[in-house]
């Protein structure tokens, strides 16, 4: 069984590659299996950081790694709270004062609109200089207020285009299907398949 | 005529924009232009370079820029020289002494698989979360010697897949149509025309 170590120490994000996987002889392994510390997130872009946290697992645990980064693009905002979604209220903010923030900084505003980005990053080794890149966006406005509780991070208060619903209301299924992180999920497994890597 | 800057020296490939560009109002600029210094290059992945030097066009110039990096990697080698291709032998080696000290490498060596990577990024401006990233790969293998002088860099010792030319013996036209170069260019293109941004 060919193994991968994520470059994240989310557990529903382990859980989902694990189940992207699955009938594929491939294990995604946690990081934090190998004690691989953080690593500070330098880039600028999505990208950058997404790279920068693979090549750190995989130079420490010598496996191919997977890492992703993602954020929210506020147009009104010239692209911001961008790579820093996570943090826009503040380093360790929760999920509550980030959209907080944003709502605050939208008040009153008629321009809206939004995008949801992520970057999954595939690389065989820690100096391997062409990783797989997925990119993927998820259209979408800033609501008026939060409405839902399946989510997490922005998701309250971001209506994908096509409806009324936040992304917050939206069955996981049916937010899967359409989201950036689905999208980007669907690619990297195409690219796999592509590669032989699976 | 919207302006972007090019985040390259290299008066071929300035031409090479602008031509592609042409039918388009898109009018690409060298960043000679604007006295724009070197940038060091401290990636590890052909991506973060080209990032790194799309960044810094942006940011002294105000202007939305481009941004290419490219190399060879020879599986019998690991990769390498991969992002170290201009200066395998040395910072300043001439074209002759990197495919030289490459056929020295691989002397003997029956396995010769590799190909030529090229990643082209665009930024909207330098602070831009999500550059457009346009990778595309050449197939080949690396000859016992050298053959042809249409072409640079390794041209002269990569036989292209599907033949036995070398790339420094197809013409521009054959080549531009098969190599990394010509595939990234055609996909950031259709990007380009996707996003709108012509």
């Amino acid at each position: 069984m060919k193994k991968v170590v994520l470059a994240s120490g989310n557990k529903g994000k382990l859980k989902e590659f694990n189940e992207m996987f699955s009938e594929y002889s491939l294990s995604v392994v946690a990081q934090s299996e190998f004690q691989v510390p953080d690593v500070e997130e330098t880039g600028t872009t999505f990208v950058e950081n997404a790279i920068i946290k693979a090549r750190h697992a995989a130079a420490i645990t010598g496996l191919p790694a997977i890492a992703d980064d993602s954020g929210l693009e506020v147009d009104a905002l010239e692209g911001a709270p961008g790579i820093y979604s996570a943090r826009y209220a503040g380093v360790g903010a929760k999920d509550t004062d980030n959209w907080q923030k944003l709502l605050g900084a939208l008040e009153g505003k008629t321009e809206r609109s939004a995008r949801f980005q992520c970057v999954l990053v595939y690389m065989r080794h820690a100096k391997d200089p062409t990783p797989i890149i997925c990119q993927a966006a998820w259209e979408g406005r800033i609501g008026l207020e939060a409405r839902g509780d399946n989510g997490h991070g922005y998701d309250p208060v971001f209506i994908a285009e096509g409806g009324e619903l936040t992304a917050a209301q939206m069955s996981s299924d049916a937010k899967n299907a359409v989201s950036h992180r689905g999208k980007a999920l669907e690619a990297l497994l195409a690219e796999f398949r592509n590669k032989g890597i699976i």
